[in-house]
């Protein structure tokens, strides 16, 4: 065994096991230290049994971020996790921020992975039908760091370039007011009956997926397990589903013309 | 054995099996019939050995959802695979749409189950740093189905909004123009200089992540199993990463302001 310390940094999806792929699993298994927000560390309980383990409360990503570091530098295997995809408003970023502000560089312990997660938008659509069948944007409307004169343009943009929008952080119980800001903004753009998905802890326990319309958006069950899904104005309810048509130009759009798909080969 | 036919829409992921969900790896492992663009199929070999395969033509969408679909209806369990998650620009929202056209409703056969996967997004960014850690869009640039304008009008929109932009399916061999247009649009919002990833074959045999710059994206190899992903003017450049910062307020936010993450509980 070498002393070479690696940091895995690791997207837990939404929380059920059967959505954590197996690297993330393989990472998690295979590492000395997890490093998580307390009800992350919870959703992979018997998979971290008997190891290290530095929970702590929800706001310190910061703290959680240089532990993990630190342990790896130090010559552990670590593994630092997030829930959905670690990279999508989550710590990824971070602990790239603080290695640039420590002098690490490629080649350097720790060994560094980012290994990918389903993420909320996914999840979330995936209950709710097929809402992201088209072009969307991911928002955030956590104004603690980011002001929210920048949150506003990005929804008046996405609200007029017709994008399903899907609102991470939507609300908690003492941030609400972003929330009506949105929805008055997106308002100006789309109609009252305009299908939206009000999709709670998706794939966990006591899992809520409401099928409602902006208009009446606002009278949901919001809060910080929530993510909402607005559709653009080609998306359509149906059995209580979302969807967003991938063609425009006809039902099903051309047939034969091809509906390039992800990663279509 | 009851005669009622399912079908489960299932996201395959990348394309490594170590980012198959096993979720979406039970759904294939326990169909009788796997319907999936031949590629796709090939991905999951070992899994669908000896079952019953309908694979078909890239070009195919709507006559393997149509068959997927008919199948499930004679008593079948089916699986149809998309790359990715089968919600974003997926099979999801066709097979909603066929179903709608055909009179289903909830509660009628098939039983239909979406099943959520690591879509080209998450891969994507994971190999390129961390350049989804603030607000994003996902933008097909493929015009075989969405008018021009469209298109255009969402990147002119998400260049100003200063998103991150993801652009899915952003040339071909034969499709190259859109590619130069969006470069055009979003020169005309970011500097130069704005760091860019290009990522083909993620988590796939051939796998390469470019990290360059919005001045020199033309000059970067980009083919059908390329994601690009531009950054926001926010989005640094750091030993081969991109990343994206979470906070905006100061360098890693207001310590103990609270990073609200994704899916925070």
């Amino acid at each position: 065994m070498t002393n070479r310390g690696t940091l895995a940094v690791v997207g837990l999806g939404p929380g059920a096991p059967d959505q954590l792929t197996p690297a993330a699993r393989a990472a998690i298994a295979g590492a000395d230290v997890v490093v998580g927000y307390r009800a992350y560390l919870e959703l992979v309980a018997p998979l971290v049994a008997g190891k290290k383990l530095v929970a702590g409360r929800m706001t310190g990503e910061l703290e959680r971020a240089r532990e993990a570091i630190a342990k790896a530098r130090a010559g552990a295997r670590v593994a630092l996790v997030s829930s959905g995809d670690a990279g999508v408003y989550g710590m990824a970023s971070l602990v790239l921020e603080v290695l640039r502000d420590e002098g690490w560089a490629r080649g350097e312990t720790p060994d560094l992975e980012i290994l990918p997660g389903v993420t909320a938008l996914a999840s979330c659509a995936s209950l709710a039908g097929a809402p992201l069948g088209h072009d969307f944007c991911a928002i955030s409307l956590s104004d603690l760091l980011t002001p929210w004169e920048v949150i506003a343009r990005r929804l008046e943009a996405a609200g007029a370039a017709d994008f399903v929008v899907v609102l991470y952080n939507p609300a908690s119980t003492r941030r609400r007011r972003p929330l009506e800001q949105a929805h008055a903004i997106l308002a100006r753009h789309r109609r009252g009956d305009t299908p939206v998905a009000v999709v709670t802890d998706a794939y966990r326990e006591g899992q809520r997926t409401v099928v409602t319309t902006l208009d009446r958006l606002l009278a949901a069950e919001i809060g910080m397990t929530t993510t909402v899904i607005v559709g653009s104005t080609r998306t359509f309810a149906f059995e209580g589903f979302l969807v967003t048509p991938r063609g425009y130009a006809e039902k099903y759009g051309r047939e034969g013309a091809g509906l390039a798909g992800e990663g279509a080969p």
